[in-house]
C-alpha cells in the first residue's frame, strides 16, 4: 500500500502542487525488508528499516502508517503524535483497538491524526461523515465495506457457486490474501465499524460489545432462497441508534436486503456505505473498497488536509464527537426481521407447530416458502420470513424450534434488513 | 430554503457544538418580505428587507445567500466579500454567470466562499471533489444533477405515462415548481455543470460553451425503446476530459444509460453522481438532490468548515484549481454513442440506403429494431444504436438521412452513454 502512494503522488504532483500550493515530499520510508522488490523506485538513502528514525528526525511534519497490525502501530503512532508530528493512517485493526487512547492522545497534543484510508478504501466516507453530514444526526450506517466477501456473496449470487468455489476465485483474482480470515469472519468490516460507530456517536465500542458474523456458512441454497424472496445477501456493516432508546448498536453479518435498494446493486469489490442523517435524509457512497490505488487516493487526501493545516499552523480541529452519546445495545435487544431455514421432516402439522413456537415467543411470520423437494428425502427445507424481533427471542424460539422431533439439525438464521432507519 | 437552515441550526444545535464547539448564531436575516408567513419562528427585530445591514454589520462574521437569481445575489456575495465577510451560497445560477469573478474576489480578499448547497443538494459532491479526491486527475463526471427531471423520467420509465402527464404528477407531488422550465430546459442542470467543470478543470465554462438539452421532447416511445435495448432515460451532466486531448467538455442532455450501471438504478427526485479519478478509480455519490433539509444539510457544512476557519484564523484554503487546464472542446467534437429512432416508409431497401449513410460518414451501426406496426401506418418506427462517433459528423448524417424520401420528419436522436471515462 506504501507503493501505491508513493507512485501517485510522484504521478499527481503537478495537480497536487497547483491545487494545494504544496509539494508533498517523500523524506523517508520505514520498510521491513530493505532487500524486497517493490514496484516504485525509491532512492536508497530514503529507506530504514527503523521507523523511530522518522519519527526522530526535526525535517518531517507528517507520518504516514501503513504497517498493518495493532500493537507495533500503535507504538508507532503514539511516539509520532508524542513527537508533534501529524498522522495518516490506513490502519483500522489498530483504530479498533487503541482509538480511544490514540485519539485522546491526539487531541493533547494538539497534532491531528487522520484515518480516511481506514475505512472503504476509496470511499471518503470518514470526510463525509466527519464534515459533511456535520449538522446531521446520524441515525444509522448501513455498509458493504469488505471488498472480499462481497466479490464472494456476488459470485454466489450471479454465477450459483458455492462458498468454497467463490473464495477460490477471489483468491485466483488476487481479490483475496493468502489468509483471508479476517474478511471472510466479518472482522475487517468489524474494526470499520467500530471506527464509524466512533465518528457517528463518540464512543469506541470494544470487541467484545460488538457482534460480527462471518460469510463462511452461507449455502448456494440461502442464496437461491434470498433471491426468491426478492432479496441479496451481503456482509452488512450497521451502525445505529435508537429514536426513543438512545443505546448504540454496531454489529455485522451477512444478511439479506431488498432487491429495490440501491444498496443490493453494489456488486463485486465494490464498497457502498448508505447513511441516514435526520437533515440530510438518505444518502449513498460507493467506490473501490480496496487496491492499492484507492487506499492511496484516501491517503493522499488525508495529507492534503495535513499540510494545509501545517501551512496554517491549525492542529486538530473540530468535526469529531466529544461526547459519548450512549451505551451499547446488547446483542440480544437488537432489532431486525430474520430469514429462518429450517429442515423438517416432510409430514403435516410440522408448519404448525413451529409456528406455535414463533407466536408464544411474539415473533409473526412475514412469508414461508417450502419447496417441493427434487427427490424423496427424509429432510426437506423450510424457509420462513419473520417479522421484527429482538435477536435474544429468536435465539430462544429457535432453541425450542430444534428441539421438536421433526426438525433437524440443519438450519441458517440470518438477518433481514430493510435498510429503513 | 433559508427557514430549513434556520430549523436545522436550533435543532441540531447541540450536536454542532459538541463537534465543533462554536454556537452558530443566526444574528440577523434578510428577507424580501417582512410579513410573510413562514414554517420557523424569527424575533422581528432580527429580520431587515436590506442585505445591506448584514454586510454593515461588524458582529456578523458568515453570510449566507439563498436568494437565488444571478444579478443581485452577485452584488450581496460581492458585498460579502469586500466587507471580508465569509460567503456561504446555494445559488448555482450566481456561480455559473459569475463564478470567476467571484472566486478571484475571494481569493484577493483572502475571504472564503463556499458553495456545497449550490449542486446536488444534499451529496457533498463539491467537498468530495474539491478535498477528498484531491490527489486525482478527474477523468469524467457523470451527474443525475436535476431532481424535477429524474422524477418525470422515472415515472415515464416506471408508469409507462408521457411527458405531460408525469410533469403534472410532478407539480401534484410539489417536485416541480410553478414555473419549471429551468428544470425542464436542462439548465438548472446545466449551471452545476459549469460549476463542476470550474471544480475538476480549473475553467468556468461560458453558456454558450456548454451544450444543454432538455428533456421536454422525450416520448414514452422512446422511453419504451431505450428499455428494450437495455437502457434508461437520465438526463445526464457529463463533464470530461480527454486523455490526449485536453480539451474540456461539459454538457447536459437526455442520455441513454447501460441498466447494468448502478446510475440507472437512482430513481425519482434523488441525485447521483459518478467521479472517475485517475488514482480512486470509480466512485459514486447518491443522495437528495432538493428540498429544504437536504440543501440545509449542506449549508450547515459550510457554516461549520467556515466557524472552524473564523476560529483558527485561516482565510481561503487550497483544494481549488488555480490553474486552467484546458479549452471547451466544442460540441460537434463531443464523442459518444447515439440512439436514433427514425419515421420510415415501410419498404424493401430502406435500412440499406440509411446504412450506406451513415457508413459514408464513418459511422457503425451497433444494432437496429423495427418492430411490427401494430396497425397498417405509411410510417412505421425504425431505432438505430450507432456506434461513437462525432456529434458534428451524427448531425450531418441525420441531415442526409431525414432527406430520404422514404424517411418522415418525426425522428429523435439521443446520446449513450456507456459510463467509461
Amino acid at each position: 500500500m506504501g507503493s501505491g502512494v508513493y507512485k501517485n503522488l510522484i504521478r499527481n504532483r503537478d495537480i497536487l502542487h497547483e491545487r494545494t500550493g504544496s509539494y508533498l515530499e517523500v523524506t523517508k520510508v520505514a520498510v521491513r525488508d530493505l532487500g524486497r522488490q517493490r514496484d516504485v523506485k525509491v532512492a536508497p538513502e530514503k529507506l530504514t528499516t527503523d521507523w523511530r528514525e522518522l519519527v526522530n528526525d526535526p525535517e518531517i511534519d507528517v507520518i504516514v502508517e501503513l504497517i498493518g497490525g495493532d500493537d507495533e502501530a500503535f507504538n508507532l503512532i503514539s511516539a509520532a503524535l508524542e513527537a508533534r508530528k501529524a498522522v495518516v493512517t490506513g490502519n483500522k485493526a489498530v483504530l479498533a483497538k487503541h482509538g480511544k487512547r490514540l485519539i485522546e492522545l491526539s487531541e493533547e497534543k494538539n497534532t491531528p491524526l487522520y484515518c480516511e484510508a481506514a475505512v472503504a478504501g476509496g470511499i471518503p466516507i470518514i470526510k463525509a461523515v466527519k464534515e459533511a453530514l456535520v449538522g446531521n444526526r446520524i441515525d444509522s450506517i448501513y455498509g458493504i465495506i469488505n471488498g472480499t466477501s462481497n466479490y464472494i456473496l456476488t459470485r454466489m449470487t450471479k454465477a450459483g457457486i458455492n462458498f468454497a468455489e467463490a473464495l477460490q476465485e477471489a483468491r485466483d483474482k488476487g481479490f483475496a490474501e493468502a489468509d483471508p480470515s479476517l474478511d471472510i469472519n466479518g472482522w475487517d468490516a468489524g474494526h470499520k465499524a467500530i471506527i464509524l460507530g466512533w465518528l457517528s456517536y463518540g464512543r469506541w465500542l470494544k470487541p467484545e460489545e460488538v457482534s460480527v458474523t462471518g460469510i463462511e456458512e452461507i449455502s448456494a441454497e440461502d442464496v437461491a432462497f434470498a433471491d426468491s424472496l426478492g432479496y441479496e445477501i451481503k456482509l452488512l456493516g450497521v451502525i445505529r441508534q435508537g429514536q426513543g432508546d438512545e443505546r448504540i448498536e454496531v454489529r455485522v453479518a451477512p444478511s439479506l436486503i431488498p432487491r429495490t435498494h440501491i444498496l443490493s446493486s453494489v456488486d463485486g469489490v465494490f464498497n457502498a456505505v448508505a447513511v441516514h442523517g435526520n437533515v440530510v435524509g438518505e444518502t449513498l457512497f460507493y467506490g473501490s473498497g480496496a487496491g492499492q490505488d484507492a487506499t492511496s487516493s484516501a491517503v493522499i487526501s488525508d495529507l492534503a488536509d495535513a499540510a494545509e493545516n501545517l501551512i496554517n499552523e491549525v492542529g486538530c480541529t473540530g468535526f469529531v464527537p466529544h461526547g459519548d452519546y450512549g451505551a451499547a445495545l446488547p446483542i440480544e435487544e437488537t432489532l431486525s426481521q430474520y430469514y429462518l431455514r429450517l429442515s423438517v421432516v416432510d409430514e403435516p402439522g410440522v408448519l404448525a407447530r413451529i409456528a406455535n413456537i414463533t407466536g408464544e415467543n411474539g415473533i409473526g411470520i412475514l412469508s414461508v416458502i417450502q419447496p417441493e423437494p427434487k427427490e424423496p428425502s427424509k429432510h426437506i427445507p423450510l424457509v420462513l420470513l419473520l417479522h421484527d424481533a429482538a435477536y435474544g427471542k429468536i435465539v430462544d424460539a429457535l432453541g425450542e424450534i430444534l428441539a421438536l422431533e421433526a426438525v433437524g439439525a440443519e438450519h441458517t438464521l440470518l438477518r433481514v434488513e430493510t435498510l429503513e432507519h
